[in-house]
C-alpha cells in the first residue's frame, strides 16, 4: 500500500548519503576519539572534521560548536547553564516554545529565584516585538536571557532573528534561539547576526536521531550541563556519538548545499496543498502566519467541527497518510496543543499539521487530499443493488 | 600492518550482529517513536522491545529502564537528580570514581550545601567497607547517597555490590552503582541486590557509542535531568536515539547470553598476558586487586622507571599495539591518573592499561609482549658489517 509521509517536522528520513557515511563508521571505525592511539586518532579526525563542517554551515568558529544528544539537550544546556554560570536572573520567552524550553524554564523557576516574562503572541503566533522591547527596557538590574524559537514547530510562525538580536544587543541581554526546526532549512550566519546560543538536531534535516549540537558564542561562556571527561573541550562529558555526529555533519552539509533547491520545491508543494485543501474544503483555515515569515515545511490546517474530526489522524493513517496533531514530542502525552491554545485557536476545530521534505511530491499531495475528501465528505447513502 | 587492540575498557568494536541490527533501522525505520502513525508506531515497538531486553538482562521492571546518551549522562542524572529530588544532603563516594562521578559531585558541592565523605582506599584500590559503615552510622540526620563504581575503569578493582547494598539498606541510605564497566561483563540482578540507580553504556559491551541507560528503582523516583517532551515516560526529553538503542539492546542481549563463554576466554587471556609480562619483565608490577575481586577485562601493568617510559604508549602504537595510560575519558586532558595517585602508585613507574575483549587472542598477546620487549629491552650495540 502506498504511504505518504507528511510528518517531516517530527522527524525526517535519513538520506542515503548520510546512512552510507554512518555505516562506514559503524563498520570500520571503532576507536574512542579520546584515545591517543591510531584507532582513537582516526575517529578524532572524523569528529573534528564534522565540527568544522557544522561551524562552516552557520559561520561559527570551530571551537564554538559542541555536539550533544540532540536539540532538547542543547536547549536545556543553553537555558540552565546561562542561569547557573552567567548570573541570568530573568528570562524573556513565549508561551509557544517547545516543551524542552518551557519545561526547562519551569524547572529553573521552581528551584531558583528567576523572574520569567512571557511575551504576548497574536492569533498568527507572532511574538510581540514591542512587548519584547518593553520587557528589555525594564530589566530591574537583572541579567536577562531572551529565549525564543526561530520557527514554531507546530504552526511555523517565525521570529526575525536579526530584529531580536539587535534588541538584545541594544539592551545588553543574552539571546538563545531554538533553531531546531530551521537549521538546514534557512540560512543562519552567526557572524552577521549575533546569537549567544543556538541549537540543532540532526533528525530534522535528514540526519540521525539522538544527536545535535549547540553553538555557544565565546562572549557568553558557560560550563557543562553533563559533567565528565575532557570530551568536547571539557564542555560535555561522555564518549561521543561518533556515527551520529558524522551523520549530522553530512546531513547539514547537504542541507546547506541544496537549501535553495529543496526550499523551492517544498514551498511550491505547500502552496499546492494549500490550494487543493481550500478547493476541496471551503471552510478550511490555516494556523500560523502563512503569508508572512513562516517555516515553509509546515502547513497547519484547521478543519471545521465535524463528526470525523476526533479520529481524523487515525483515519488518515489507515488511508496511508502520516501527519500530526501537533508536535511529536507532545503527542505521546495525548494532551491538547499548548501552541494552539496560546494563539486562541477554536478548540472545536481540528488542526492537522502536514510537514514536508524535498522527498515529497505533488502526487503525494493529491493522494493525501483525496484521502481527506474521502474521510471528511459525507457519504451518499448506499443503495442496495 | 597487524594491529592489536587492547583498549577495550575505553571502547569496544561493534559486533556484526549489532551493526546489522542498527543498519536495518537506519535504512528502513525513520518514524518518530512519539508519532502515532504507522511509521511512528513501528519505531516505538523497536524502542519498547529494546527496553524489555535491557530490563530482563538485569532483572528490572521494564518501566524502570530509561535510555540516555550514555553512562556519563546516566551517572550525572543519578547524582544530580537524587540531590535535587530526594533531599539528599550527603554523598559518600571514593576518590577512584570516574570523572563523570567526581565532577558531578564537585558541581553539586560547589553550588549547594552538600556534605561529601570520601572513603579511604588501599594500595590495591579497595574501598574500605569499615569506613563506609562508619560513615553510614553518622549521617547527622542528612539523607545520604552512596555512589561507587562497581569496577574501577583503570585498575579493575571492584566493590561487592551485595555488601554495599546491605549496608545502605541497614542504614537507610540510597545506593548509586556506576556499572558502566561491568554491565554485560558480570551478572547484575536488581531483584537480588537492591540498588537505587545504576548505569550502562552500550559501547563498553560491543554496542554503539553515545547511548546508554539508567535503571531507577521505583522506590527512589527522580525527575528528569534533561527536560522536554513526554519521551521515556516524561523522564528524559528528546527524540530517542533509536538506532543506538536498538544496538544497545542487541549488544547487551548477546553479552548476557555469551557472558560465561566470553569471560572464560578473557580471564584466560589476561592470565596468559600477566604470565608473559612477568616472564619478560621481572620488575613488573600490576595495579589493582588482580587476585581478588577484579574486572577481568583489565590488566594494568606498572613498568619500572626507564628511559623509554615517557613515550611507551606512543612506541606501542607505532608497533601496532593500542593500549591506554588510564581512562580514555581523561587522556584528552593529558593529566596524570587520579586513580593511580589515589592508590599511592609510584609516579616514577609507568602504568599501561591493557584491556581485552572476547575478540582478542593469545597470538595478539604474544605480539604485544614482543613489541614491549623490543621497546623496553636495551639494544645491543650494532656492529657495522
Amino acid at each position: 500500500m502506498q504511504r505518504v509521509y507528511f510528518d517531516n517536522a517530527a522527524t525526517t528520513p535519513i538520506s542515503d548519503a548520510v546512512s552510507e557515511a554512518m555505516i562506514s563508521v559503524l563498520k570500520n571505525q571503532y576507536g574512542n576519539p579520546s584515545s591517543i592511539h591510531a584507532e582513537g586518532r582516526a575517529v578524532r579526525a572524523l569528529l573534528e572534521g564534522a565540527r568544522k563542517t557544522v561551524a562552516q554551515a552557520i559561520g561559527a568558529g570551530t571551537a564554538d560548536i559542541f555536539f550533544t544528544s540532540g536539540g532538547t539537550e542543547s536547549n536545556n544546556m543553553a537555558l540552565k547553564c546561562a542561569v547557573r554560570d552567567l548570573d541570568v536572573r530573568r528570562i524573556i520567552s513565549s508561551p509557544l516554545e517547545h516543551h524542552c524550553g518551557l519545561h526547562s524554564i519551569e524547572s529553573l523557576v521552581h528551584f531558583q529565584d528567576i523572574e520569567i516574562v512571557w511575551l504576548p503572541v497574536d492569533a498568527l503566533g507572532r511574538v510581540s516585538m514591542e512587548a519584547l522591547e518593553s520587557a528589555l527596557q525594564n530589566q530591574n538590574g537583572k541579567k536577562t536571557l531572551v529565549s525564543l524559537m526561530h520557527a514554531n514547530n507546530e504552526i511555523g510562525t517565525m521570529i526575525n532573528l536579526k530584529t531580536v538580536s539587535e534588541l538584545c544587543i541594544q539592551y545588553g541581554a543574552l539571546f538563545h534561539a531554538d533553531t531546531v526546526q530551521t537549521m538546514g532549512h534557512f540560512p543562519i550566519d552567526v557572524q552577521n547576526i549575533k546569537i549567544n546560543f543556538l541549537s540543532g538536531a540532526a533528525h530534522k534535516f535528514h540526519g540521525p536521531k539522538g544527536v545535535g549540537f549547540i553553538y555557544i558564542n565565546p562572549d557568553s561562556p558557560i560550563k557543562p550541563l553533563i559533567d565528565g571527561g575532557a570530551q568536547e573541550r571539557n564542555m560535555r562529558g561522555g564518549t561521543e556519538n561518533v556515527y551520529g555526529i558524522v551523520g549530522l555533519a553530512k546531513a547539514l552539509e547537504r542541507a546547506v548545499a541544496e537549501m535553495e533547491h529543496r526550499s523551492t520545491h517544498i514551498r511550491k508543494l505547500r502552496a499546492y496543498m494549500r490550494q487543493a485543501l481550500v478547493h476541496n474544503f471551503p471552510d478550511i483555515q490555516f494556523n500560523g502566519d502563512l503569508d508572512g515569515d513562516s517555516l515553509y515545511t509546515v502547513l497547519s490546517a484547521s478543519f471545521p467541527p465535524g463528526p470525523k474530526n476526533e479520529l481524523l489522524l487515525l483515519s488518515l493513517d489507515i488511508a496511508g497518510v502520516s501527519a500530526s496533531g501537533g508536535s511529536a514530542c507532545s503527542s505521546g502525552a495525548e494532551k491538547g496543543s499548548h501552541v494552539l491554545e496560546a494563539i486562541g485557536a477554536d478548540p472545536e476545530r481540528k488542526s492537522i499539521r502536514f510537514s514536508f521534505s524535498h522527498y515529497n511530491t505533488e502526487e503525494e499531495v493529491d493522494f493525501a487530499v483525496k484521502a481527506l475528501v474521502q474521510i471528511l465528505t459525507p457519504k451518499t447513502q448506499h443503495v442496495p443493488a
